[in-house]
């Protein structure tokens, strides 16, 4: 074995020199960033390269980087999930920016746990955060807020901290005692709300029975006087209630609920205010839509996802405190009698999560935003919110389209109906479009529920999609529909 | 607006040609992949450099990709956390394999969401899920594990799993009740078990006052006479024994709990039985160490983190599952009646854990273990055992040195002790030792209590460590200790 104070066993030897191939791999990512729109949005995986994504054998001897890279460039590369193409509009996953996917190596090649201590990742971390509160308009008190894997850990996070407080407010500890024997902690989230919500409850053991659904009013915003209700009714039957959690943008129809409101409800009750942005916060940035979002910067905890809208490749999730004194008590093991000994007494990230090596996901993020700057990103989302509305005006003035939402942020719900006075079969219909659509390769929706019936949503979040993607996107259900009529006759509306 | 189906205007168009500043971008990683052993193992962040890191501006226009990557070159790569480094031997980071940093921009120019569906991304990671659990001797039915942000997150799934299971059996549904009016849950760890376990315990509201600490016993083994006691104990009191958690392979010592023994006893109370392999499990591909693992195939579950020994960049931790039924019984929002429209009966990965957006760590294994192949990676963990073996001979061999446990897999614990007949002090001085040593730049490592004492532990990770580093380790540890008599004169050991 040879020395590392030895030059010519230095770091390369062994490896031999890695640039040509680093140089390969980053050609591979941009161009496939300069032909994403090029080919099918999304492709069904043939027989063959299928079997060898999911069945190949674990090799005995390694195998050599060019040949791992010929693999990325023709079995991987070529079976995209679709979220790059200007032409995705499914569910709330956008193309990554260019920035992201660059930093993407040098990142990997720090590679630093940024669980704590003094090093870059740590550090940028903290401004990343800072930023992304900057960027909603959202209080940022020293060492409040995390990137996590997206919203659902965020939410995860969130909720862990609200029961903290809750429990302590009470007289409890609730990592020290468990719930068993206390009285139910209501949760409340509206009809629209995210599933995360829903998992995040029930996995701090809180139990859905103890998540009350608050209905929405006809813009699918919270009904503000039916949450009240039912917190009134949970106090009467002795519960706690423990958080309310409001959308900026719900995934279905991109509504942004009465945050005011809602904020008001949480004060009069003590109860903790959690704001779902994952997708939405950012849609703050649009003039027409600012004032829907007043109230937001009064949340305790902040959910928003830097890898929808701002596009930070995957993932980048954050969740935002007014004050992270209850995160660190929900998730610290650093004695409280310790904790006075780190230089800024903010202590370790890893005491703000249930992540302990956690990712130098700051990279990305910060080279994102710094790419696009604060005008870039405000342009961006009023880029996409325009488009939202263009779609829905398309719509409104097509005879075989039916709008079933208001346009708050970038998302357009709304279902085929080719024959206006008929109902019949249209729920089956618009269940078939969204696959027909990706089928035929040449556009991405996905479906959804929408006041009881069967809906269409088209989410905008690329900058490179076009007007006339829009016009590609109504022939492209048109024709799908088509092919549902004669690939099945008996429905009606073939 | 330029429609993309215009080949003037296609992909490239916006952005200009990425391929220039990806290639800079390449280079920039494997630049610091090939000096990493040049430079010291880690230094502090200066003040200028510091203030720029936490503490810039948001900026309102964007910036060009060449002055963002310039930053990363100039003021984040400089500043490691140490891991990379072949004379970094602190807790369990490892430097980044590099396949797995070279595909870090290929996998982000794809960015699929891995939460399901059909691509390439959702493919891939079975075959790696597949792997590992081949790699480590665990049986693997389709279905039967999830990549993870790291082994805190495994471990999650893994207890909200077995929560689910026993509440299941006792008649009851925990995501539907939650855990009020319960009885105790109770979990069985070892004192040497990693505090995971115990955030995973509290998040899951099952109360630290139902975690049971084990002993150990002089191997620092979990001692199974005083488990089977404990869980006795608790059921005579009421509780129900939700599950015992073993080590294989500890952070402090590296110890592989008996796990054969530990099978058992779950058994016999129908207990779940989880394997913590976050560090060590990949341990079991070293002939030597083979037959300590003994019982880790009978898990119920098993978490590793190939973002540990394998060295996939952060963050990629896995959970293996014995069967995958109670894991999507406890995470599934798809209602049990849908569940048979998959084409393969498995549904989505989001489905088994708390993540719905879902990052490609796949490609980041898929590429490390395709590089390495099975004998590479055994020859990896064959090599960090013997400096292991290696570092305990010389402590041992040493005047000033004194061993503090028995090295299994691949970390070696001990302490500085110049004068063999003198311990006052000792612990004052080992606790300063690490800093002292990190701040020398030379080499690494951690402390830890290990018996009772102040210890110092190396744990190695890297191939490119040899026996020379070994050397200077001891000589850094000395040097340090005297700085610590220059710097503390009042300490009786400098
Ligand atoms: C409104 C909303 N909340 C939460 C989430 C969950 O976020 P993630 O997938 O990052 O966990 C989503 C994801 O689509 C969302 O649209
Ligand atoms: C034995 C052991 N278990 C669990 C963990 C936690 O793993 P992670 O940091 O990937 O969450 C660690 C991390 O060091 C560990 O060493």
């Amino acid at each position: 074995m040879t020395s590392h104070d030895d030059p010519s066993a230095a770091g390369t030897a062994a490896q031999g020199d890695l640039g040509p191939a680093g140089r390969a791999a980053a050609d591979l990512a941009t161009d496939h960033l300069a032909g994403v729109g090029d080919g099918p949005v999304w492709r069904p995986v043939p027989d063959a390269d299928r079997e060898w994504l999911v069945g190949q054998e674990l090799p005995a001897a390694g195998r050599p980087l060019d040949a791992i890279l010929d693999d990325v460039r023709t079995r991987v590369l070529p079976y995209p999930m679709g979220n790059g193409h200007p032409r995705f509009f499914g569910w709330v996953n956008s193309a990554p920016s260019p920035a992201g996917v660059l930093v993407a190596a040098p990142a990997a090649a720090l590679n630093p746990s940024c669980a704590g201590g003094e090093h870059a990742g740590v550090l940028l971390e903290r401004t990343v955060v800072r930023w992304l509160a900057a960027l909603t308009g959202y209080p940022h008190p020293p060492g409040g807020g995390l990137l996590t894997s997206g919203a659902s850990m965020a939410t995860v996070v969130a909720l862990a901290a609200a029961r903290q407080r809750a429990a302590r407010l009470d007289g409890w500890d609730v990592r020290e005692d468990g719930l068993y024997g206390r009285r139910p902690m209501t949760v409340y989230m509206s009809a629209e709300g995210h599933g995360c919500l829903r998992k995040a409850v029930e996995l701090l053991g809180l139990g859905r029975r103890s998540l009350r659904v608050v209905p929405v009013d006809a813009g699918f915003r919270m009904d503000v006087a039916a949450l009240r209700e039912a917190v009134a009714r949970d106090i009467q039957a002795g519960a706690l209630p423990l958080c309310v959690a409001a959308s900026a943008g719900t995934v279905n129809t991109g509504a942004v609920d009465p945050l005011g409101d809602v904020a008001d409800v949480a004060a009069e009750h003590g109860m903790w205010f959690h704001v779902d942005g994952a997708y939405g916060a950012l849609g703050v940035l649009a003039p027409r839509a600012a004032s829907r979002y007043a109230g937001m910067e009064r949340a305790d905890s902040l959910a928003l996802d830097p890898h929808k809208w701002l596009g930070v490749p995957v993932d980048c999730g954050c969740v935002l405190f007014r004050d992270p004194g209850p995160v660190r008590d929900a998730f610290s093991l650093v004695p409280a009698y310790l904790r006075d000994d780190d230089a800024d007494g903010l202590g370790w990230l890893a005491e703000y999560g249930p992540e302990q090596t956690r990712p130098f996901r700051a990279l990305r993020a910060w080279a994102t935003i710094s790419h696009l700057g604060r005008e870039g990103i405000a342009d961006l989302v009023g880029h996409c919110s325009r488009l939202a509305r263009t779609l829905a005006a398309m719509v409104d003035a097509a005879g075989d389209f039916e709008r079933l939402a208001p346009v708050t942020t970038s998302v357009t719900a709304f279902r085929y109906r080719p024959a206006p006075d008929r109902d019949d079969g249209l729920d089956v219909l618009n269940r078939a479009l969204p696959g027909l659509v990706r089928r035929r390769g040449r556009a991405f929706l996905t479906g959804t529920r929408i006041g009881g019936v069967e809906a269409l949503r088209a989410c905008f979040l690329n900058r490179e999609t076009t007007t006339d993607d829009l016009a590609v996107l109504l022939d492209e259900i048109r024709a799908a529909a088509g092919e549902a009529g004669r690939t099945a006759p008996a429905e009606p509306n073939g």
